[in-house]
């Protein structure tokens, strides 16, 4: 077993994270994406969609998605539950951690990608949808704030995927010089401690 | 317990259909997206995000994201499986799912809002964006092909959550004019055999 990944981008860290929460090590085949390694013919036999993260499996079986990787390797380690036991809890944290992964990982995605033209070789950059999306993003931020001045982790008193996810969301916006707001004091009690759990350290 | 939803938006109609495939039925409460009643204070204390579906549970809890509350559906109700039940399953079905949701459902999504418009009153339209949206969708679609070439259903041989996101997204698509091409033959295999079940009736 192992995993395809970049060390750069933010949904490997998801996986990154996920697996240092469970304990599980797995290793690490590193992807130049800079350099378009994850768009040739081959890797797309891996992943159609040219993405990483992707985990290969023993029987050759590929895995991508960062949620997909981490669901197939809670249903072999149950413990600790990072993505709910009752119907409740597993559709509270699947409403936060899709939230947290389209309005703020993709759109901050887009922001990086528009405003800085990183890969500009290969894909259109429109420089208003990124300032656009940064808005957005910033928008989201603000409701997570909202959020959190209720909850201690996004979910509820657990610690869960959907912190993972917003935590990863937090440290990526730093590329488009996005950081916390000082009118934003529940969003930095949670990422402080978010960023002090032992599987954010990587 | 009741969902708060719009008839005309394709989040809504991938509960609508799950719910359909269950035999679940649930009262719905139609919400004017257009007239902007999603966007109320009143209606963000169902979800801060201002999005619909949202059900409401019998205890006055509030679930989002159309997936959410599909698992929320599936804990309660494991069969017939629609999100799969072995690790393998569970991360295929999610693999897809996700990639069809972040590379279709999303994107046609920006490229109906942005190149026409529908949404001027309340949020900036970039028409470039909309365009470039629309051409990432077909390139999307185009990989669906390539996959429903060596399997009967996104996720393999049964029916899952995935092919209900991308038969929503196909139909989407013809708001922005887009339909199965003639070199699609595939895709348009799929499409009809899942047109064809009385879920998608609706």
């Amino acid at each position: 077993m192992r995993i395809f990944s970049s060390t750069t981008a933010p949904n490997p860290r998801r996986v990154k994270i996920y697996l240092a929460e469970k304990g599980i090590e797995i290793p690490y085949v590193n992807i130049d994406l800079k350099e378009g390694d994850n768009l040739t013919e081959e890797f797309r036999k891996k992943n159609l969609f040219g993405k990483v993260p992707v985990l290969e499996l023993d029987d050759g079986t590929f895995i991508s998605e960062s949620m997909a990787i981490c669901r197939y390797f809670e249903m072999l380690h149950p413990e600790p539950s990072l993505f709910g036991k009752t119907p409740l809890e597993v559709a509270t944290i699947e409403m936060w951690n899709r939230q947290v992964d389209i309005y703020l990982i993709v759109l901050v995605g887009f922001a990086f990608r528009h405003t800085t033209g990183y890969y500009s070789d290969r894909e259109t950059v429109i420089k208003a949808w990124g300032e656009e999306s940064l808005k957005r993003a910033i928008t989201s931020f603000g409701l997570l704030e909202r959020r959190l001045a209720d909850s201690r982790f996004l979910a509820g008193d657990a610690f869960s995927v959907a912190d993972i996810t917003a935590f990863c969301a937090v440290d990526f916006a730093k590329l488009v010089k996005w950081k916390i707001e000082d009118s934003q004091p529940n969003l930095l009690r949670w990422y402080k401690e978010v960023a002090s759990r032992p599987s954010t350290q990587t």
